[in-house]
């Protein structure tokens, strides 16, 4: 039986970082940590699963959860909705897992009032100009696409100040290390210790 | 040129903890950090070296850096004195080195008076029946000592409360991990990074 409540931790940072790709390289090197399922009012594709991909739901069904509170977090893009389940990120961290949301840095915002002892990390550019080439070479985009997709990264760098770890993304298998030393060190603060340390004390008497 | 000044990284921990252990394994794992060097006018164990493991000092000595305020910490524990060179430390923290002191709880604290934004780590044994074992094991004192021992360890073991992190000292292997670890993610803490994050937004401008 596990007595301590896993910990929530949430990936977040500007467009363009990286996120996806670090979360992806995450899933291989810690098989520990239980990745968030969302759900979506978006039809299933060929060979998707409930509960695994996705909890698919009907949009009168999803705007219910969000009414009586359901989800950590929500948002729209072109006409459906996605958002993060409560319930298995609350049963997980019951059980003692550490779950990890990789999340857009409005949606952390979100979970990060609801959840304060979460863990929040936000994934950097190694610098401006390497998230300009990332920006750059996702696709052919014109000149005055390519400058709002940078103001919007720069606005949401700014949101770094909310974080409490700064991870910065030179190669995903650095960033990927930093994450992992940020879980095991979180796991040893000592106010997350501190019933362990009520047993071990009473241990001595 | 490092503008970041190093971290003051404090290992402490009951008496019996394999404080010495986890210590000597770091500096194999850990060739980057700086190994702070005690004084002590205890006698030296059998293998232990002179500026390798501690400065053996006589009591005379040891008294004469108190009273020049060379020491950044001393206590008298069970009638040896034992405290830390203050220089050295300032030092290699101004050159952006990482320190590790590993010291007695009385001294952590007074350190931690001096340093509040050091990183302290509090060492403990998995069980308090391991480290009876662990201070029967050494062998090297009287029945009286090993008594006087364990109750100071126990009083010490309540200290724990001062700590940023607590780790399990299961196996020195693990130790070293999570202190790595530790290390690791507090060169990622957002507010040790902010003077790097103002130069990003500055530079994308």
């Amino acid at each position: 039986m596990n007595a301590e409540k896993g910990l929530l931790i949430v990936l977040s940072g500007p467009s363009g970082v990286g996120k996806g790709t670090v979360c992806a390289a995450l899933r291989k090197v810690c098989p520990n940590l239980v990745y968030s399922v969302s759900a979506t009012t978006r039809p299933p594709r060929p060979g998707e699963q409930e509960g695994v991909n996705y909890f698919f739901k009907t949009r009168e069904e999803f705007e219910r959860m969000i009414e009586r509170g359901e989800l950590l977090e929500w948002a729209e893009y072109v006409g459906n909705y996605y958002g993060t389940p409560r319930r298995f990120v609350e049963e997980m961290l019951e059980a003692g897992k550490d779950v990890l949301l990789e999340i857009e840095v409005q949606g952390a915002m979100q979970v990060k009032r609801r959840y304060p002892e979460g863990v929040f990390i936000f994934l950097v550019p190694p610098s401006m100009e390497e998230l300009r080439r990332r920006i750059l070479g996702r696709g052919t985009e014109g000149d005055a696409a390519i400058t709002e997709r940078l103001e919007a990264a720069r606005a949401e760098l700014a949101m770094m100040a909310e974080y409490d770890y700064v991870v910065v993304n030179d190669t995903v298998e650095h960033a990927c290390e930093r994450i992992r030393a940020i879980v095991t060190a979180e796991h040893c603060r000592r106010d997350r210790l501190m019933p362990r340390y009520q047993k071990l004390l009473a241990e001595g008497k």
